[in-house]
């Protein structure tokens, strides 16, 4: 299966990131550690995939946010999938260590890794690893809260690095704040590294990428005034 | 002026940035652009900062997402501030290049950057620069939607190329995966390192950080059926 086969979305919702994962041939897909906020996203998502929602895993029991399981199930009839040792009661598909979550002709090889939680599990799939808490990018969940083991944990990393070194490591959260120098902008950046105003100019005018999608509606509120009011007249500072 | 002087917020919005800065002695704050999904977000965060809200700032005329200024002005009586060239009817304050906007006893100096749209402003305070659209990590705002000029966005990276290289960049949008791999993650990420069993169960379990704000509240959904129903029994796959 090439990767044009599978559709990818992360989806981000503040610090917690969620991953919608499908086959195209078959138009199935799934959804991990799906955010309550997000739950509409989700489907939305899958419909912008022509796809069928099968599947909502959490990688284990969140303590810091609402997972949007047991609503989607509710609502959208998509089966819950998570770790037999979880405690929740709405689950549908309870798996355990080497399982394989199938969708279509898409699997998910399921690696039990306690430690943030008991029923804590990374979902290895093709060239990339949806790893939950139990590694962070610069960290891993922490092992003081319900269920968690720092022993546990110990023997959880071992098992990840023991897998591939290249695999794509897919979190359950990414805290990090985006910034830069401009420093690494006047190294990195293509847009600052054009020397000519020419070529600039040029490489901005070539290519027309399709317009936001929400342009009008966007314009139409920033434009406009709130209930027809316009206060104050606008004095510099 | 040292840091602790002051008080600093990246908030996230999907691929959207707003910043929440403030004074701590005056307990002023201002947001730059605020997100209209996360309006009730900066009012909270200036009261945990016991702070007042002063200005909210749009660093251009957004294509892409909705601002909250005009909400925030009405509900919070919240000041727009806006550059001059801007055909937002609701704004307060209208600034220029060079002009200073001031909260309390910090300043933000504001730096006409027309390229994305003719309103772009960069805001620079302190050891940072608030970019907008204008510079974005790793690329920079299209100059093909309304009131974008590529040459004037040429000469806004140069104009911003002059400034001090240590400059940190934080920008309007930040659409980056959040990526690893298991190589980064064992080479970098101090939990990946640490050799033994005992080192590690004693780093994991020797400090004790805050509980999540919302664990009780998140268990609790977490771990309950949905309106007292209980489909499926868990089967494995």
């Amino acid at each position: 299966m090439s990767d044009a086969e599978f559709f990818f979305e992360q989806i981000r919702s503040a610090g917690c990131l969620s991953y919608l994962l499908g086959c195209v041939r078959e138009k199935i897909c799934i959804v991990i550690d799906p955010e309550l906020d997000k739950a509409d996203d989700y489907v939305g998502l899958a419909r912008f995939f022509k796809s069928k929602l099968l599947y909502a895993i959490d990688t284990h029991t969140h303590a810091d946010h609402n997972s949007a399981c047991k609503v989607m199930r509710e609502r959208h009839g998509v089966q819950v999938v998570m770790h037999a040792e979880t405690e929740a009661p709405y689950v549908d598909i309870r798996v355990r260590d080497a399982d394989a979550i199938n969708f279509g002709q898409c699997s998910l090889q399921v690696i039990h890794t306690p430690g943030h939680t008991q029923d804590a599990m990374c979902l290895l799939f093709k060239d990339r690893i949806f790893t939950g808490d139990t590694l962070l990018i610069g960290g891993c969940g922490r092992t003081d809260l319900p269920g968690g083991n720092a022993e546990a944990q110990y023997h959880s990393l071992l098992k990840l690095k023991a897998l591939a070194r290249e695999l794509r490591v897919y979190p359950g959260h990414d805290y990090r704040e985006a910034v830069s120098t401009l420093a690494d902008e006047q190294q990195k950046n293509p847009r600052m590294q054009i020397a000519s105003k020419e070529e600039f100019v040029h490489f901005m005018t070539s290519r027309k990428p399709p317009l936001p999608r929400k342009i009008e509606e966007a314009l139409e509120w920033n434009r406009t005034p709130i209930q027809g009011t316009q206060r104050g007249s606008g004095e510099g500072i």
